[in-house]
């Protein structure tokens, strides 16, 4: 991990030479494709790890030409779906606590019928209501092929840039709902992903994995906000010292952590999807994301 | 530079866990295609950083099929070539001097009738003579599309896949002509190569870049063989106090450095190329190479 105490003088220090040679070298913006890439273009942006944008890549989706809260609530009537519940929109992120010290939060999770949190999602959004609890409906495992499985045919069962040029089919299709105060914070997954955005519009905030020195990564204590009746959402610490090594640092100047002596040499990529666009992203980029 | 009083214990130091880690996940072997890849295929290596071999990929080629000592002699009838003479094969390598300081010697460069050239070379190999000085064409100047013009048009003008990938035709052609007592100091280049062997086999030796810190690469003094009438070749320092960053150890256990505390973990990549063969080398790997 980065240290702020590091001695070495500035002109010296070979992570500050890495970090602004490859400023140099590298554009801090995405590349646009306006119809979908071959394989072969693809796999060019794979061997660079270098991400790209596919604009209206998925306009011809059924799911986008048709969703919208009524169409989902009729095709999901009668099922009730996992909701991730914090009073801030910080599901997954590095939160401080009561006493100041900075904790990992997961959320309360659980179950509600799917047009309730639909209703509740939409209903905050166009209310401009900046103070409720906010849900998200944002879990990580396959949920397309499971618990949202009905929706499944809507989408392109495929990506066939991907699938050739990778010779591999995804491992995990998700779908998120949430509203303009559902957040995720800056983070790094250890796979590839392909972000599709069906309805409204996302920004996104990219910084290639050299930047792994300006993210101030700790080793924070894990917690997680518990419903309590009088008190609301209350975060509790997880039993046990668990720790998850987590990015503190906020590119766009969170209260969170301050950064590293290097945070001052990142140039995040800035994107915004708008409906029907896709965003391909090497895996160990940092990226966080907020709806427009 | 890694150094060799490293105060980590060896389980905790991460170079050491990076290293095993690396030797677990991959192969120390080149995979090999018995066909032309395509753009795509050669793509997916390019985007892993790993070498592979095409058995037989020139054996169609107008050079393979016709060359020998005589057609080249006949080809390049009267022209005269830049010679590298060494004592004993070191050309652009590590050596120790008198003093037993490790230098980096350039060769002598001299420019010789071709056929005297090539002669001397097959004879030196026919008689098995291991003490007289060693006489190698191994300028890297695009001297197939120069020095070597007349017989450019006997190699395909193109190697598809590798264009077509990559969007770009080589920077340089460059042929070596040598005897079993041409050797290769392990060294890496910052540029892709795509080796063919015409005539003959050659033996190489490859290390991925992750294993720099096995190589023992030191700033090593420049120094150039002078012939000199009365003692034949002499090693002499340039003048000016240049220093020549290189790889001082010796995978196969020769006289030079003894390499770092991380060499051991080192486990080459060793493959022979035939008549007809090719080889792709990613950027920054090491390399090595004899004829067989």
């Amino acid at each position: 991990m980065p240290s702020t105490q590091d001695p070495s003088p500035p002109d010296l220090d070979p992570i500050i030479s890495l970090l602004t040679t490859y400023n140099e070298l590298n554009p801090s913006l995405v590349d646009e494709f306006i119809e979908s890439p071959s394989a072969l273009e693809f796999m060019r942006y794979v061997a660079r790890n270098r991400p790209f944008v596919v604009r209206g890549g998925a306009r011809d989706w059924e799911a986008t030409r048709t969703w919208n809260v009524e169409t989902l609530k009729r095709l999901l009537e009668g099922q009730s779906v996992n909701v991730a519940v914090t009073p801030k929109g910080n599901a997954d992120s590095p939160t401080l606590n009561e006493e100041g010290e900075l904790l990992f939060v997961k959320p309360h999770e659980e179950q509600q019928p799917f047009d309730e949190f639909v209703d509740y999602v939409s209903n905050q959004e166009r209310s401009g209501d900046k103070t409720g609890e906010v849900r998200y409906a944002q879990t990580q495992n396959d949920n397309l092929r499971n618990e949202y499985s009905t929706l499944f045919s809507h989408v392109d069962q495929d990506i066939p840039w991907a699938r050739i040029a990778l010779e591999q089919n995804p491992e995990a299709i998700n779908l998120w709902i949430g509203n303009s105060r559902s957040v995720t914070a800056l983070h790094k997954d250890n796979y590839e992903n392909i972000y599709v955005q069906i309805i409204g519009a996302k920004h996104f905030l990219l910084l290639p994995p050299l930047f792994y020195a300006c993210v101030a990564e700790a080793e924070l204590p894990a917690a997680t906000y518990v419903r309590d009746e009088k008190a609301g959402l209350v975060m509790k610490e997880d039993g046990g010292g668990e720790k998850v090594p987590f990015a503190t640092w906020d590119p766009d100047g969170g209260v969170e952590g301050s950064g590293t002596r290097y945070s001052r040499l990142a140039e995040p990529v800035r994107v915004t999807l708008e409906k029907g666009d896709m965003l391909y992203l090497p895996a160990l980029w940092s990226v966080s994301f907020f709806p427009k």
